[in-house]
């Protein structure tokens, strides 16, 4: 039994672990469980798999956190909460599911005490990557990707010798844009940008996907994970999502990894690394392989991205290979820019021109954690701005 | 310095073998090639790479084969020979690139003195599988696979834990009649069935390739290789050879492996593994995952194999179903109709008639040295009196 714990438990990739573990009950046991302001929800899942700790993020909450749980079941709030289900919860796996850096501090306490922590969130690998992997270092912990692409690499080096990789190929649905026109696309509505065709996900990262700074968060923790040069990794569009991702070694061979486009099975990767679930997959070979049922032929596609229409993949390589902070400033500007977007603030185009203009605006700082805290608040406030001129 | 030695090094495979060692002098030294009567190619390759010792089939060419080497190399020939390269020789592995069954005894004596073997030849694998297999347990040695397809599922197993694989599938071009009407290919010519579209292999295998007969006697490796029944082997046809095999796990995953069609990029993987070969592949992401250079996109398709006019692939599987001496037996008579049809003793079409007629007329019997020798026999015989009743 592996004791696993999960921050952002009511958010889409949380719920997806817990489908994971209830399907092997015989092997995960969900031990603590954070969420934001989905206090019920929170509540009906620590009842549901009887969880020992949990954890919502603002105080006046408690209350009626506790009373939906059991009695003995320790309850807790904002940072302390988070770092008590990551590090103090007995959890031997923390998977962390939250958006943006708030659960920064407790993944990184983790992974110094030796808890292994399975990674679905994009910024603070995006932001902090080299301070999580000194973390994972100091305490002999594991990082593991939860992304689908990170897991397909991840998956692609296992028993491979990692001085034999020459670079990696993350492959891109292309987003609801791919096939629009540029003029089209800088108005786009919410409701467009929000209508992805391959994967079902969170707000946030649905947005991202249309901009494609999705990809671009990806190639940088990309970077971080497997220890590449921007120009190592590269970003292929494959529309149908089948394929999610290439390694390509010195020799000529390459490996990719295939799945149908649903998280649990990066999820249930990482819960189970080394190992993998059982399971019966299709027999048939076709449908193994991402066929629909009943399909005569599969056929794959593949084609090169387009950084004129996307900029904000372009400004993601660029922070990349400016590098210190700059790839956390280009994280939370983005942050910001979206959610203006999605509160119809912004119109669909301003998020690479915010963006950019954080980039543009504040000067890379070798990374640390105060140098990190201060390129965040000053991308943050630097992207309001903007938002609130082009208003 | 790994010491290598090949069994076959004047056909495509040995020649292979010997570029992808001239290309990496500082890993590979060649010390041992045997040859069957290209005697001036052979010694020739035995001066290019200072080799050691020498062997032809025939003992008549003995001389001529010595005044061709430098004085103090071992000058071998036949069955003798064949065991003096594979396992008297330093080697540290052996690629194993004779036709047919003549490298048997050789291929077994070096595995049970715990030297590895890099297999081209199929036939070995096919007829005698388990009985490789004991060997190499015994000796502690590595049975390495050279086929493309083989390698590919050897590839995405590395580091995987066996017992969640749930099917391994094997990719076919289709060969030169995958699209040709079942009439005019039972009449094909000997020149239609040597066009093979996407490899360039010894006629052997290009006329196999053209009945599928190729990939039915692949599938039977792969059972044997990988420890798996027939019915979790599968084939998809992929006319343009860049995907060789996927793995397909009980977590839904998939892992599949891509190259070009190139022998050297399989071989080079045996003779390094579990290293990998260094080297420059292209830095554009789609020309690294098999695209032409220039090309702005790439298209992998994938279908169902046809086993009604494909008729030998078919029969490949019932031999497997059987299992004993059945596999030897499709094996051998098998080799006695290609060797007729390449003659012009027999039709493209008839073919599969004289292997049906071997398997239906001699009873599969539990697998040993001696029922294998007597099954390899009388399938020689049965195929030989059908081949001559037909002509």
């Amino acid at each position: 039994m592996k004791r696993v714990a999960i921050l952002g438990s009511t958010g889409s990739i949380g719920q997806q672990t817990l489908d994971v573990a209830a399907r092997h009950p015989d092997r995960f046991e969900v031990v603590a469980l954070s969420a934001g302001s989905r206090v019920a929800g929170l509540a009906e899942q620590a009842r549901r798999f009887g969880v020992r700790t949990v954890s919502c993020a603002a105080e006046r909450d408690v209350p009626q956190l506790r009373a939906g749980v059991a009695s003995g079941v320790r309850v807790e709030s904002g940072a302390a909460g988070l770092l008590a289900v990551a590090a103090e919860s007995g959890a031997e796996i923390v998977v962390a599911a939250t958006d943006g850096m708030v659960s920064f501090e407790a993944v990184a306490a983790a992974l110094e005490r030796g808890i292994d922590v399975a990674l679905a969130n994009k910024e603070l690998l995006v932001a902090a990557g080299e301070l999580l992997l000194a973390a994972a270092a100091s305490g002999r912990a594991r990082l593991l990707p939860i992304d689908s692409e990170h897991s397909a690499l991840f998956q692609c080096l296992v028993g491979e010798p990692r001085e034999r990789v020459a670079s990696l190929v993350l492959t891109a649905s292309g987003g609801p844009f791919w096939r629009t026109d540029a003029a089209v696309m800088r108005g786009a509505s919410v409701a467009d940008a929000l209508a992805h065709p391959t994967w079902r996900m969170g707000t946030k990262n649905t947005v991202d996907s249309a901009t494609m700074m999705n990809k671009g968060l990806e190639v940088i923790e990309a970077a971080r994970l497997f220890g590449l040069p921007a120009e190592r990794i590269d970003v292929l569009v494959h529309p149908t999502s089948i394929v999610h991702g290439f390694a390509v070694f010195t020799d000529g061979s390459v490996k990719a990894q295939l799945a149908s486009p649903d998280m649990r099975v990066p999820i249930g990767y990482a819960l189970a690394y080394p190992d993998r679930l059982p399971g019966e997959p299709p027999a048939d070979p076709l449908a193994a392989i991402g066929a629909q049922a009943g399909a005569q032929a599969l056929t794959l596609a593949f084609e090169r991205p387009d950084f004129e229409r996307f900029v904000c993949l372009r400004l993601a390589y660029d922070a990349l290979r400016t590098g210190g902070t700059a790839t956390a400033v280009l994280s939370a500007a983005n942050e910001v820019a979206v959610t203006a977007f999605v509160e119809e603030r912004l119109r669909f185009g301003e998020i690479a021109e915010v963006v950019e203009a954080a980039l543009d605006g504040i000067p890379a700082e070798p990374l640390s954690w105060e140098s990190l805290a201060e390129a965040d608040a000053r991308a943050r406030t630097l992207a309001r701005d903007r938002v609130a001129a082009k208003a």
